[in-house]
């Protein structure tokens, strides 16, 4: 057992992680089913929108001229030659002195040029009377007028949105290219780990990292693909991260000691490129790279679990998925009920409560507190060289509540 | 063919809204797969946690008064008599003068009442060198202190956290009652109406509205049951509306025209609360009850169908999940690069783009620009008693973008 010789800082486990992260391999997926993956090559419309010219507007679809002079006093009577719907277009060409019922979305009749909307006509029997002008072109959609054929739709790396995949159906894509989920092992170590789903015994507890993390992965866009307890032993635990992942979470057995296998595997067979943090909790936390895969070493502490992975695991997973770095939280500015005490060197992941827009740190001894997350309504970051906040200051919040 | 005899305001729509939704009734569901759903009663915890003492720190276990005076100047020795893992407990009982290695989170020996920690110790054989005082209870999580045996956990109405689960994991509570899921029948009318995933064909345009509406559905806490198109007639759309669901959206035939069946049918069947409202686009919008289930009626072209669910639709699925009935999208406030012109007396969604943090509204005529709602970066909602906004005016924008 012995300490950490040297602690990186924050900045640089985030800036490693950065320079890590390369765009993931494409694949097709059913365009109904990408709603919040990302686009790996641009999208090029195969057709125009509208693909034909179609009414903006119920009413009557005219040739302008025809109303031109039209109001309430001079009413201009068109005689109606039949009826545009949209599934049932008026088989007609237009001609002087005619109208055509249109519904809006319906298709233009030929030689019509306007549509006069319903709300400026009188209807009698087989006659429609004009009670304003309408100019050429007016509530009528020309061809490609929305989207035109042969042009990029979505540029590669948008993530989709719910009216992205809407407009994907609208111009007959059906499949599009997408990065791959980002692929991610969840290994937890502990002897004394009953799975998800046990009872407590005796000395033996219930893992409670794996079900949060799969949680949290799936919240940055990453696709658990085991989730497991892994023997502390070290031909397990370097199997695990060997496994055909991008990502591998290793929980517990982060630290120095002689049963903390993780790093000194991830040191002999791979990179151990940060191991140690000022940063608290989570200060026996560690990153690196095995083969292909980036292995993060998180705490087995949950407190000290849930800090890690929302300060670096959950950075690299939000970016190989393509979306932002960015912390996943909402924020507020509100001000301090009470100090925020902290200690310059190290970054500090204050868990606080917010009562009356107040904020007020939760007094934990230690990382240890289970419950203090889910006391806490969100956390304030509190940078290294800052030794805390006096009372009555504005700190900005990051909210846990979605 | 008619207008609106007259419109509701937008807060009369969802004030009709907020009195209609009733919490759903229970389910349960296994605790790892809860994260995002709304508990439907308090959890209590089983069990203590720690349900033994234990240590909190990596060290030595001791009786604190051992260490009395202890300082790098006067080296108090203790005897090694064993060891304590988290998984293999020290069978022994401590007495003066010993120390026993102890792990973070394993079991404390009996009679030990405080951790050194390890690093104001040193090691030399079956000696251990106090360097530091402790006191009584220091390093040590009693009994219970994390979590009482008995006690609320996680209250009614909490929608389940990451870390939330993990907890429920720990205490060994592997079923929680949760609501149910909001049940969600998408229907779309339209006889010119293709599938998602058909070509657009000669005067047949492809549903956008489904796959549109299904990501936003699943967004805000809703479980499809079906989403189809159905056939134009009043039987098939009555029929629709009667399924056994908790939100039906009818896409499409929602206005005052002849076509539009909807309306009419949850006139004469059920309760239309809503029809016409004092907005842009989404004017033709309406809802209202069919028995036991809330029904909105959403215009079908898909500008408004995206509004008219933001506004209204989602409002409901929101509430109805236990999520925030609050737009569901990031909020920031930009300065206006041009003015942003509105109407008095109605309240416009105004799509806008966002370059170098200043905000241009997209000129769209009229509602129906498809692309519009992709090429925007989000939209400002200006209220009904305003004109707009002249240029450099700070608006309030809602991004798309997640």
């Amino acid at each position: 057992m012995r300490g950490f010789a040297r602690r990186s800082t924050v900045e640089q486990a985030c800036d490693w992680i950065d320079e890590q992260v390369a765009p993931l391999s494409a694949e097709s997926l059913k365009s109904v089913d990408a709603v919040g993956r990302v686009l790996a090559a641009d999208v090029i419309s195969p057709v125009n929108v509208p693909a034909f010219r179609r009414a903006m507007m119920d009413g009557f679809a005219v040739q302008a001229e025809d109303t031109l002079g039209a109001s309430t006093y001079n009413r201009l009577p068109l005689t109606i030659v039949g009826q545009s719907m949209p599934a049932s277009p008026a088989n007609v060409r237009l001609q002087r002195g005619q109208a055509v019922r249109i519904m809006t979305g319906a298709p233009m009749p030929a030689d019509a040029d306007a549509v006069l909307p319903v709300e400026t006509v009188e209807i009698s029997g087989q006659q429609v009377e004009a009670l304003d002008a309408v100019a050429v072109g007016k509530h009528v959609g020309e061809v490609g007028e929305d989207i035109a054929a042969d042009s990029v739709v979505l540029n590669q790396g948008r993530r989709l949105r719910p009216q992205d995949v809407g407009i994907l159906a609208a111009i007959g894509v059906p499949q599009v290219s997408v990065q791959r989920a980002v692929r991610v092992r969840i290994v937890v170590t502990g002897d004394e780990l009953l799975p998800p789903g046990s009872l407590p015994d005796g000395f033996q507890i219930v893992d409670s990292n794996s079900p949060m993390l799969r949680g949290l992965v799936a919240r940055d866009g990453g696709l658990i693909t085991s989730s497991e307890i892994v023997v502390d032993q070290p031909d397990a635990i370097l199997s695990a991260m060997r496994d055909d992942v991008d990502v591998v979470l290793v929980s517990g057995g982060s630290s120095v000691g002689q049963e903390d296998h993780a790093p000194r595997l991830l040191d002999e067979y791979g990179e151990l490129a940060i191991h140690g943090i000022a940063m608290r909790p989570s200060s026996p936390s560690g990153m690196g790279r095995m083969d292909d895969r980036l292995v993060f070493l998180l705490p087995g502490n949950p407190v000290s679990c849930l800090c890690a992975y929302d300060f670096f695991a959950g950075r690299a997973i939000r970016a190989l998925a393509g979306l932002s770095t960015d912390w996943p939280y909402r924020r507020q500015r509100l001000r301090l009920a009470r100090k925020l005490v902290s200690v310059v060197g190290r970054v500090d992941y204050a868990r606080v409560g917010v009562v009356q827009d107040r904020v007020e740190p939760i007094a934990v001894s230690g990382a240890s507190l289970l419950s203090s997350t889910t006391r806490a309504a969100g956390f304030v970051v509190v940078p290294a060289d800052s030794e805390g906040y006096p009372p009555d200051a504005e700190v900005e919040v990051l909210f846990y509540d979605r």
